[in-house]
């Protein structure tokens, strides 16, 4: 079931509006590629309305924001809103400065997102509304472990049924959650988190999944999860001797790109609770 | 011939200043370091005035543009102009939003440029003043194919007479047009497409090209549009199983930095109308 | 000695706060998390004092300044000086513009940094107040040669004195000096200057050794100019038939993820003046 989620992306072509961060985007648009997406980048408050409006999905990244583009970020998501679109958040580093905390509280309190994507740390954050995020890192205090995992289960349904969005939360497990179903993940490398920017691909990647998949939102954000961890997987299964983060994070995006249906079926590695 | 302009890029070392995205920079930057040029960013508008008058050519790309970086464009472009250097303007996303075909025109309208490249539906919003784009890609309505290169090269050419530049068109055909003449090449791979930014690449390339080759600047353009689309060809014959889109965009920057004028000349592939 | 300084860094994880261009951001945090940093980045005003506070070093990188980063490199330097936090300035094409003349010889009036860190022409410019920068690279009647060795070595010292900053002078031959001693430092490969950012990177990377090494600045600053000298080697070694400067690019991050103490210790070739 998940993989026809991915055959959808190729097929449907998505075009996804990412107003997302300078450090990682031109791996957020060669992964949406990747995937069978169309990217297009604009962040400027008096550009975004448009081109969100040829688009089928917007990916909010707050990574490096600024005045600018957060009125950008508001514009383009109430736009896309009206016009009934798939719209992600990516809250980085929510919890880490005040900027960031509340520009996210506030997009959320302004616009409905379908999906909230993060490390457990921010969305932490933007439930309680305040943070110990290190960084753009979870807090190793934070993480979601077989120990504390029925509990993270029981938060982010929670967190979505309050917020009528999707809540992804990535890490060594990764769970996926509307308010009634929650997909545990297991896909993945511990190595991807020697690479900037996984979890800023796979926000994109995840906006064109939903898009592609309008009947099946919380499979296809599930897809996504599982199309990138398998990538990890298959990526580092491909390196060589020599290879490092930065070839890396080259192969991921190489793993996606030769990914179909069926490969995603046979390597989800997911239980559903 | 054409490989002469190649080998002129590597004696002269031109120096290129980008006012271009964020999302396909470093790409561009790698790109004209592969070539032989020598490449400088600078946007901001205190800025740009300085930078360009210490190169040789100045190419501007609307990709991610914004209103601090619209004035430097203009800045960096009047300037340029005064100083008789090489500029190209990359309208990417022209007839994507009223901002971008703005832009674009208003460029044109102040500033001559020596050559303007984009892809087919880009060029014709700026004949036309309006447009179909989706997106950054061209419209499949708008291609170039064997049937309507007639057509196609008819409307080049008086688009260069009448904004007396060199115009460029790239897509599966390429056009490289001045009011009299029209280079016609059919080199690439479909699956360049599948790259963010080689549209961008192109750009700056064919900035260092034509500002090493005064003389021949038709020439030039034409050159660029030759060794990308061979850089694309030659990547692509050493792409390895499990490679993709990602390991691709490296092996074409790699192709160019391996090339000399001996390989282009017979690789390339064109006639002239 | 120095393969300590790597050890160090691999052991602290020092968190790294970057305002650095959008060029070679990418790099510049693949190659923090490689060598065992943490990289967040971060220019919006209203953004760099919470964020600055969090880590432990600050990397000031003008390579793409405008009006708001300037006003975000002031902001973070001044918090990260009151936090007694290593602050490290890279004055990317100083010389080549007035503004990042002005903003390089701002900062330093404004900020003790821990270490200033250019290629010559660009120090040059800020222990004159003038220059004749060629763009972003330094300018050959600059060059550090074992012909001018000594009066360079001479020339960073006092400026190390004046400042109270480690200087360190990257190029053919690199330089890391306090007002008492000089590293003298003869690993790398030219071809590193075919590809963008490698000075850059080296900052980012640079910070991320001087946090984790505060009874050893000196050594630490010089060590990780070891590292990324010995790494382009490494990676060099590693080259294909075929690939060119991007692939260079990622073997060389790829050789920093890879080396620890040993290797560096083993590779380093500098000498102390």
């Amino acid at each position: 079931m998940l993989g026809k989620c991915l055959d959808n992306v190729r097929k449907n072509v998505p075009l996804v509006h990412n107003i997302t961060n300078y450090v990682t985007v031109n791996d957020v648009a060669n992964i949406l590629l990747a995937c069978g997406g169309s990217p297009i980048m604009s962040d400027e408050p008096e550009d975004v309305e448009d081109i969100t409006s040829i688009c089928g999905g917007l990916n909010i990244n707050i990574g490096t924001l600024n005045k600018s583009s957060i009125e950008g970020m508001y514009r383009a998501g109430k736009r896309a809103a009206e016009l009934g679109h798939v719209i992600l958040l990516d809250p980085v580093g929510a919890g880490a400065s005040k900027l960031r905390t509340d520009t996210a509280v506030g997009l959320m309190d302004a616009i409905r997102f379908t999906v909230i994507r993060g490390n457990i740390s921010e969305i932490k954050t933007l439930a309680l509304g305040s943070g110990t995020t290190k960084g753009v890192d979870a807090d190793v205090a934070d993480a979601v472990t077989e120990e504390t995992l029925d509990g993270a289960v029981n938060f982010v349904k929670s967190l979505a049924g309050k917020t009528s969005s999707i809540i992804a939360v990535t890490g060594a497990i990764d769970l996926v959650a509307n308010a009634e179903k929650c997909f545990v993940i297991r896909n993945g490398r511990p190595e991807m988190g020697k690479i900037t920017g996984t979890g800023c691909q796979l926000s994109g990647m995840m906006t064109a999944f939903v898009v592609a998949n309008p009947d099946n939102q919380l499979e296809a954000a599930a897809a996504a999860v599982c199309a990138m961890g398998l990538a990890g997987e298959i990526g580092w299964g491909n390196m060589q001797e020599g290879d490092g983060n930065s070839t890396y994070r080259n192969r991921i995006i190489d793993a996606v790109f030769n990914m179909n249906g069926t490969v995603l079926d046979r390597g989800a590695k997911y239980e559903i609770r």
